[in-house]
């Protein structure tokens, strides 16, 4: 080894010991006689002491050492006069006897520094410089920590990990695949795997029983903030379970994560169904840090002269703690915000409750005192809170609303990044319609099963059935989600017809998995939880950029290594294939 | 759960308990008044009995009951008649009182036995059932405990695991790289990799210092029996270290699984340099659990009127133990053998060391008896033994010796699956001559630094520049490899002009990492472990085809799922590309 000890452990037991450091150079500072040196590694920071009168040869070697140089020292521990009680070798430097430079550094082109000086763009494409700063090098050192802990307990309750393949078979449905062509099988292509679904399932049908898989999954989606073209999965599936078994191992798990991760202590996830959460919270993904719950306020508001409510399918308020004082200027705030586009809102109702017992509200003209008593107490306010009030169709006024609620947590500091809330949403819909192409759409994806007591109702009316299918949900953030799986052949055929596939779009795309429960398949479920967000999520940070070592940039780009590129025109002959050439 | 015991845990503390248990119908058994029936899960086996007396219907509904039918059971715990000694369940069966079958099943298309009746091709298309036999079970949980216990002994040395990305740049250097057309940059595509070889190495320049990961790796080849597109590599490396840190960690590592996995402590592993192997063993990766080691003979086989061995560049042999015996036809076997075209040796010198201490062989015409003695004490032969030399051009004479001393290896049983012998295998050279191409290639890959005294051999004559390469080999077989990297700009444009790159291609492929050793690159080093080969080995198997759940077969195909497919050309037109009609 090139060194004896890292940055980051010396301390006062290492008194007058001899070591050998390796690192890099943090910064360097010259008070005339002395010249200290900060050398860093990923372990720590460790002062080097140079002095001019002692070791003028050395010293003015040092002085000339710039910025992120590799170097390694010998030298002797001694005691700081003035210590640094910020970090664990503040009490300590070392007074160096010989420097090697191990390598040169030009000057970065952005500081290494907690807070940087460096934009996004640069910091992409010298991604190996910024992985030295410290945020960076913890939020790494955490997925690490966090991907053992998982592998840990699964490992320790008899799951067994099993790597499914990577070149697999392209299916329309769904999000877009990523394809390989293949060289040996001219025209012909493999995929990547969106999720590792139908192995998980066929590893059941194996008789494997508990299954896992820390696994990269592809989507070639139009890309946001928050997604990747690649991205991790736990994956996980189980045989012989009912949803009740799945959610106590996974909450298990995560209440495992927390101590093991953030030394919490999780109380048991409340299990809310996914009809209650749009009635509470107009979400599937409530953020329940804070309460604010939805009121319907439909029977107290009609028939009192005001057409909006009267037409409106929803009425439907929040209760906001002591913003009763807002201002003229504040309420129009908010007035803006919900008719943004994103929200389209047409107006929003205020009742301010104020001290003295009194209302006020926008609606004064049509609605009595009492009406708005009525009101605050249906919503439980209290002296001092700010009602506000949307109305329209169920499903836009709930998204509305449920965007305001945040937003107003968001202003009241009710959304601590320190405190953790997780829920189970349940019962969500097998199916949802979609408007625009006339069908239906699996809401999880077509291998969940119905609800068995509502399986009569899939032929008369689909849209009300519902699955055991379950989402974990924290601080507002979809963390995973899983269902109980279809495992008889008639009933995954039925889904398939349901969604539109025909019957022999059906076999070749998914052939294989209906033969395969033709031969003993098991009862089974599952789930998959999203790693990069999981992760994100312990640092608490939205962005799980942040969180993996090399990511792409909005455009699929790796600015870095230049990719996607160009490829050899002998590579496109090979693979039987030509670009054509689009008008730009 | 669907059961409140597995099929492998129920034993004699448990008579007398009320169970339930779900698993697979093994096989069933009516002998008159009693039908039994071997239920299976991935833990064991348990028998369910029935009594045709005193529970005729449930007796009757059992007998009805197919091969790998689903089944839950309720029963109480009974002792056996009759016990099992084999099976840790042996001793008790279920006194069956409900049965349900879960699933129903087709007559499987081969027997889920531990010796199957199914060929090859029929149980990849079912693979999902030929996975439910034993042997198969017993190699993903290997696989599994495996992999496991990497991470384990990785993380516990303050490797952190981190992962890389799939969809990175094509590089034609090398194997061929699978391409992944990219449709928000029509015309370029993403490679998936080969290695995480570039992008560790930047983690050792953002300052990781010991990073590890369990990923897959792909390379377009034409399939070998061993070989599959996409494969797993334990990929590690290190900064401040040099070759010895690296043998030291990854020796302890295979010490430790051996230690875990098979309970065998083995002790230090020799490290023997290239060179050496090449003359002792004529091979890079010899199989050391038997002795055999060639001996060259040229000084002494010189100037005896044998034309074939004076005109030869080596003359070497090796002693097999106890063959002296060998007849006529045995020998004539042996000739056959060395003469085939892969192997291409013109003839077989053998020598019999009688037991009476005389000497025979098929060169009695030009050698004395006291020749041939002075051959036998050169190679320590003892009575009893036989002298099998070869001669020719060094390369070719090396590689033919090799198989037929594995050959003799075989005869002998001396290579035994339950011993492990490894080894590593330095001193590499840097580059190799390439006689079809007229030019240098990496022997490990081109960053592999040059051994510092021999820089400046890089110049003059750099077929005799050394690496500080190893690789690791247990049974003749390679396990993995690795080497001390280049960390210098300069060093690894000379590695790249060596190796017939211009300057433009340099900087276009691996530009970012050059400009990266100039920020402050570390030394160092690291290793890559082939995962299904080191499974294999210690499951006692050459195919790793058997320790992977879903592999491809040798045209790169997945049978089960029928890819790689044809795609839709909508997919091809959002991709920008053609299939070019091939003629066949």
């Amino acid at each position: 080894m090139l060194r004896t000890h890292n940055c980051g452990e010396l301390n006062i037991n290492n008194i007058n010991q001899e070591v050998i450091l390796s690192g890099w150079l943090q910064k360097s500072r010259d008070l005339g006689g002395l010249t200290f040196i900060d050398l860093r590694d990923r372990y720590g920071i460790t002062q080097l002491a140079f002095n001019m009168e002692t070791q003028s040869q050395l010293c003015t070697q040092a002085r000339k050492l710039g910025r992120e140089y590799v170097l390694q020292i010998k030298g002797v521990v001694k005691e700081r006069e003035s210590k640094n009680i910020k970090i664990p070798t503040g009490d300590i430097e070392i007074l160096v006897s010989e420097i090697e430079v191990l390598n040169k550094s030009k000057t970065p082109p952005f500081t290494i520094e907690n807070n940087t000086d460096g934009g996004e763009e640069i910091r992409m494409k010298y991604r190996y410089l910024d992985l030295r700063r410290n945020p960076l090098k913890e939020n790494l050192m955490l997925r690490n920590k966090v991907g053992f802990e998982v592998r840990s307990y699964l490992h320790n309750i008899d799951f067994i990990e099993i790597e499914t393949p990577y070149l697999i078979k392209s299916t329309p449905e769904g999000a877009r695949d990523f394809v390989v062509p293949s060289r040996m099988n001219p025209g012909t292509f493999y995929a990547l795997p969106q999720s590792p679904q139908t192995f998980k399932q066929l590893l059941m049908v194996g008789g494997y029983d508990r299954y896992y898989q820390l696994v990269k999954c592809f989507r070639d989606e139009d890309l946001r903030a928050d997604r990747q073209p690649e991205f991790t999965q736990i994956d996980c599936e189980m045989s012989f379970v009912e949803q009740d078994d799945i959610l106590a191992i996974f909450e298990g798990m995560t209440k495992h994560l927390f101590a093991a991760i953030k030394n919490i202590t999780l109380s048991d996830f409340p299990r809310l169904p996914y009809d209650e959460a749009m009635r509470l919270y107009g979400s599937d993904k409530p953020d329940i840090r804070f309460g604010m719950q939805f009121v319907e306020l439909n029977d107290l508001t009609k028939n009192k002269g005001f057409n909006v409510f009267d037409a409106a399918e929803l009425v439907v308020g929040i209760s906001v703690p002591s913003c009763a004082s807002y201002s003229r200027k504040q309420l129009d705030k908010l007035v803006k915000f919900v008719q943004r586009p994103q929200l389209g809102a047409k107006g929003l109702v205020y009742v301010k409750c104020n001290e003295d017992g009194s209302f006020k509200s926008s609606v004064d003209k049509f609605y009595t005192q009492d009406d708005l008593q009525a009101w605050a107490n249906k919503m439980g306010a209290q002296a001092g809170d700010l009602l506000l009030i949307l109305s329209g169709e169920t499903a836009h006024t709930r998204n509305a609303l449920n965007e305001l609620r945040l937003e107003m947590g968001d202003r009241l500091n009710l959304r601590d990044n320190s405190v953790f809330a997780p829920l189970w949403v349940v019962d969500f819909p097998l199916l949802e319609w979609d408007e625009d192409n006339n069908r239906w759409h699996a809401m999880h994806h077509p291998f969940t099963a119905p609800k068995p007591e509502e399986m009569s109702l899939l032929e008369t009316d689909p849209g009300k059935v519902h699955a055991n299918a379950y989402d974990l949900v924290i601080n507002g953030v979809e963390i995973g989600g899983g269902s109980i799986r279809i495992h008889n052949r008639e009933v995954q055929e039925q889904m398939f017809k349901l969604l539109g596939f025909t019957e022999t779009e059906a076999k070749e795309q998914f052939g294989f998995l209906m033969d395969a429960f033709e031969y003993g398949a098991p009862p089974h479920g599952g789930i998959a939880l999203g790693f990069d967000r999981l992760v994100a999520m312990f640092g608490g940070s939205d962005s799980i950029r942040d969180y993996i070592a090399f990511p792409k940039n909005n455009s699929g780009q790796d600015v870095m290594i230049s990719s996607p590129s160009e490829i050899a025109d002998t590579q496109l002959d090979e693979l039987s294939l030509t670009v054509k050439k689009t008008e730009k």
